[in-house]
């Protein structure tokens, strides 16, 4: 018996992403085993072509971005990655080459963050592709970051640099000029999840998440699942030199920095008296921390001081679908 | 701050939804642990609206399918159901009661099946809804149920009764007439995941699938992994009293019937002296199962045969997107 189209594209290009459990992503489930004294720590994003990447995108980047964004949910918890389910409803006639493109960044990525491919699903549908990511990772018990925990006078840190994928993503639009080195058109293609990162300092921050919906908004987060406010100084939160140099040329473009979103960075709450710690573990990871405030008895609102010690008014930050 | 659209959507219709573990859906991932002495199950299913569900039919039936096809893959393992994580990408400018309705569903058949969403993401696509659900199980070690196992001589089983969902969308489409009682429609709307049954023969069958692409092609899928054929009487195979009022009134249904998927029944292999304790294990789960024909040495085919024993010419089975 012959097998159709979609078996074929199975077999071709998903099937040598498939990891132990997958059980050659021919079976209707994966079966795993968690290692003993770990938790399951487990989250799913979707990307809309046209929504969440651009249509002219490298297909490459594109399967790598899906795997990123996820990867850096369990960042955000402090878990270490085990395998991910996919499922993809590609737009009828997409090109096989995108596929195999998709299919190849995804390769590239699970052999950088040693995991694979544990099952999934792959159809067709009449619009833009809509990609749709599980990720499965583990954290010892007791060592999970969660969004709720900062308290009043706990200081504010963030990893990376903030605003270069936001800024990417205008660049690409020709919304903003410059980006010679592609510095920011990178990092928002291809964020860097702080996997490292999280697993060193859970357990010693109060709370943490990803910046994905912008720095402001996502602080918001925390101030809510922490009932208190928190103030911030803009001239602290740390740029790239290729978004400083945009952000110089037209300063009207704070906001987007610091509020556009796509960043995948950790935002986390951290003791005064830990500050040491925090920054010894950041560099065991290998990843630059910055202290950009502190988390305020009060109202969950975040305040923004510019050069001057008085609030920015912003934009209502962040980013939604609806 | 007030908080964006997406996130009320999401208080509102998605958090009642969460189960323990799910950490109010707020947090950046799910926790949980995985009983001791399981393994975790996993699969994930996409649905298209237009694809794999009409635009007409009911929302609160479309939540329902979702979870149930997945929890139809547990079943196929011979696990037990745990939770689940869900991507939404709904069309813009979907009517909110929609949604309401959606979840409203989801939430009825948590009730039903004992299992809580544990997490996901929710955004909007230009084109028509995508939905994918990742489903979570356990089961106990050496009580797995895998597609690869079916042996010369043994016998072919069937759960329920086969062509219901395929003749149901059919008479959605206009293409059926009858199904005055809707028994075809609702079929086509609601599968019944076999989770009792797959418990039940786990450990006793050789290999086992739920049968999704249609019955010729899933039985197939058995033989390509157990390389052997199989050779089914299409007389056996059992049928609703509707579906079989339909065949009557057109005998040209057949190979809908036999290969036009939508069932999620079990089908499944065992040895002919496993004949008795197969019928009380499905009798104890409280479901029919009927033997259709059994495995045969040779090439990975699969012949159907007529009432006069000879094979039928069935069209190319199955259902592939592309």
């Amino acid at each position: 018996m012959s097998l159709p189209a979609e078996f074929a594209l199975i077999a071709r290009h998903f099937r040598p992403l498939a990891g132990e459990g997958a059980l050659g992503l021919a079976d209707d489930a994966a079966v795993l085993d968690i290692p003993a004294g770990r938790r399951l720590v487990i989250a799913a994003d979707a990307m809309v072509e046209g929504v969440h990447y651009l249509p002219g995108d490298p297909p490459a980047t594109v399967g790598r971005k899906l795997l990123r964004v996820n990867l850096s949910d369990l960042a955000a918890m402090g878990a270490a990655p085990l395998g991910y389910l996919m499922t993809t409803s590609f737009a009828r006639g997409i090109a096989e080459d995108w596929i195999a493109g998709f299919v190849q960044g995804l390769a590239e990525d699970q052999r950088a963050f040693g995991i694979a491919a544990l099952g999934g699903d792959t159809t067709a549908t009449p619009g833009p592709t809509c990609l749709s990511l599980t990720i499965l990772g583990t954290a010892a018990p007791g060592a999970v970051l969660m969004r709720a925990g900062a308290r009043a006078d706990d200081e504010v840190w963030v990893s990376g640099t903030i605003g270069d994928g936001a800024l990417g993503l205008r660049v690409l639009r020709g919304e903003v000029p410059g980006d010679a080195e592609g510095h920011l058109v990178r990092r928002y293609r291809l964020p860097e999840p702080r996997l490292a990162l999280g697993q060193a300092i859970a357990g010693l921050a109060h709370a943490g998440l990803d910046v994905s919906d912008g720095l402001v908004q996502d602080l918001g987060h925390l101030c809510r699942a922490a009932g208190c406010g928190a103030e911030i100084e803009a001239g602290a939160v740390p740029l790239s030199a290729a978004a400083r140099a945009a952000l110089d040329a037209d300063p009207a473009l704070l906001p987007v920095l610091l509020a556009g979103g796509d960043d995948y960075e950790l935002l986390f709450a951290a003791a005064a008296a830990d500050r040491a710690a925090v920054e010894a573990r950041a560099a065991a990871a290998g990843v630059a921390v910055t202290r950009i405030g502190r988390f305020v008895a009060g109202a969950a609102e975040v305040a923004v001081r510019g050069a001057d010690g008085r609030p920015l008014a912003l934009p209502r930050g962040g980013w939604s679908h609806f």
